[in-house]
């Protein structure tokens, strides 16, 4: 293995899973603009309440990591996602007819309390690499999707599609995911294969939870009990 | 909230789940003698599995514990867990043409892995009232499906199924729970209505799991990718 | 106890404490203007190597709240931490002659490997309003320290303790403080008075190494093997 | 390196600091018969505290261990401190006029609680091939002093201290010894120079707080403040 380009040789491990994310029902008819608006909502609605957990997952990395760069890297990671994404969403909301008091209530479905808890689990008892590889198929899938549907004219022309699709293929996105790669690219030079191994694990396993999480929303799951 | 009670006030606030749990076919064609084996040895793997990462949950509680009566009865309850359940199930397993091999190295469905993520993440993060809470319903149900179905004759003439269910019928299990209970009780007794409700959710929640876990079982659930 | 008045309260029951502190010869000597160089520029280092160590508490404690609106505080402090008081130092080494290469590598003395491993234990094995409380002691008493001394002719005069010094007595320090008593405040008022024993216990020990921490400095401790 | 061989590189760079472990006159008085038992006393109570946190270091090794026969191992490790040594220490308690009730409410010296809580926070926040690095020089040293000074006449001739000895140089406690060699040796095979250097830090630290520890007995420590 080429540690340069560990996070490619992840990405390749896990290509099948991420064609079927590329060619799931949800994203397609995002990009043919004719997603009913209440799959969407659900979508959001869920997807801000995976982001909490998210930067929780953050919270556990800056505590963990040894470098001091890094560290920093991560706080202003944690800090754009609490101010920048969180607002988004928020202001997204109320456009979507989503008033912000159901955004911040919503109760996790099954699928999003499943993957949020895997990534908990990994950040409480893994080490930071373990738990950057398990966050990166949530922060570089998203990229992915917006560069492939983002210049379709339907989509353009949909004003809510468009605008949520433009965050993720923005140049601040893009460095993000850039950073992300870069860290565990880095990681791995000086990891042992024992490491790289889980790892590799947490990164399939998440890229399966981001297909499930598209499938949770399009059915708009819900607790069978 | 009379707090002594505390453990039978979480039961009745879950009831509708285990009334569902209770009357789940997966729980029914056992008690009828008539699951075929091949769903059981799923459910047996998929336990076992699960039993492990539950072990995990009690090693945190240990360290987290303050009483130290209550950690030797948590060091108590984590070697019998050890060296009687998960002994006990490596005997079953062969018993019903399962390899101890193939035993060893199942790999989670969805759901086991939804339901352990969330009580590790609890035990990570939380108290160790809120860890117990999350792990008492697995605990104490499996009592009550045992006590519910564990004299039906077809159960009793079929070696299998009557040898399982007796393990959670015992005079051994039934103490067990009744530890587990006393020990909820007396935590709920030093607690604020704050620590409570959180309790509440993680003993609703792992009730929505157990539900799940029998029916991932009986659908013999796998990753849809 | 008014629960309202919590924050008050931890503070009264380390009164004795935060006395001795506040007498300690390194305040004293800063106020006088004459604490040697070589004892500050020790301080200086290990202080540097404590906010590392208190950040990581803070990524945990945002790891661990459940209130969204506190969790967006904790953000907010966790990068005034790193942005301000960290870069802060880093200016400030230059001026008193400490290499920015050198006070990065600083190795922690024993006091404040046991004071920082005390921190860092708390997050991650209590709750937050736990950590919260073990963090207080350092927040609050550096702006007593500083609204103590500050006006001292001598310690105006001295151009480095007077910038040292005035960080800690600025209305942005004051509101921080301010927040984080407000914090516990509020975190008291839903607690059990088994959760607020604890509380009180984490201070009265961060108060107690708040006291040998200026007294590693003055001694200038090593480690004795 | 020879992996095979790793904790011994661990101990040969420890070496220097072992030595004076060795001649430290807490030990050497032992070995003479003649330390005054106050401070032996003193040292009991402190070892009793250290002991119910190692454990809490064991518990969170067992929730974070990959390996199922090591997770089995840890258990019985657990099991064995928690019934054999806690209790051996209760019933010594008694002999050097220690009432029971005083060796459970001992609160921690400052040198104890650095320790304790360093071996805490590694095993929050680290591997598990970490948290036995930080726990080994206890284990490890204790053999090392036991057979050392055990087959001293004036020792031997002391009733209690020839016991307490006895129990370091016994076979079941060098077996113990050896499991967790054995086990950091595994790690070591499959880890990479990164986190053996946190290994060996560990390692270094935690030598460095058993002087420390042996010292504050000396002394018989107490809080400044």
């Amino acid at each position: 293995m080429d540690s340069l380009n560990y996070s490619e040789s992840l990405r390749s491990k896990a290509s099948k899973i991420w064609e079927k994310i590329m060619a799931h029902p949800f994203i397609m008819e995002i990009s043919e603009g004719k997603l009913p608006l209440e799959k969407f909502r659900f979508y959001i609605k869920q997807d801000y309440a995976y982001l909490i957990e998210f930067i929780r997952c953050l919270g556990i990395a800056i505590a963990k990591v040894g470098d001091r760069n890094a560290m920093r890297t991560l706080v202003s990671c944690l800090h754009t996602n609490m101010t920048i994404e969180v607002e988004m969403l928020e202001r997204f909301s109320e456009k979507i007819g989503l008033p912000l008091d159901e955004l911040r209530k919503t109760d996790m479905a099954p699928t999003n309390m499943g993957y949020t808890r895997h990534l908990l689990t990994v950040a409480y008892s893994g080490t930071v690499g373990e738990t950057i590889s398990a966050m990166l198929p949530c922060i570089w899938s998203y990229m992915e999707i917006a560069l492939k549907i983002g210049d379709s004219p339907a989509l353009k022309e949909h004003p809510i599609f468009n605008e949520w699709c433009s965050t993720y293929k923005s140049k601040e996105y893009r460095d993000l995911v850039e950073w992300y790669r870069d860290f565990i690219d880095d990681v791995a030079g000086g990891s042992s294969p024992v490491e790289r191994e889980k790892m590799l694990q947490h990164f399939i396993l998440s890229s399966r939870f981001e297909y499930m999480f598209w499938d949770m929303a399009y059915r708009m799951e819900s607790w069978p009990v």
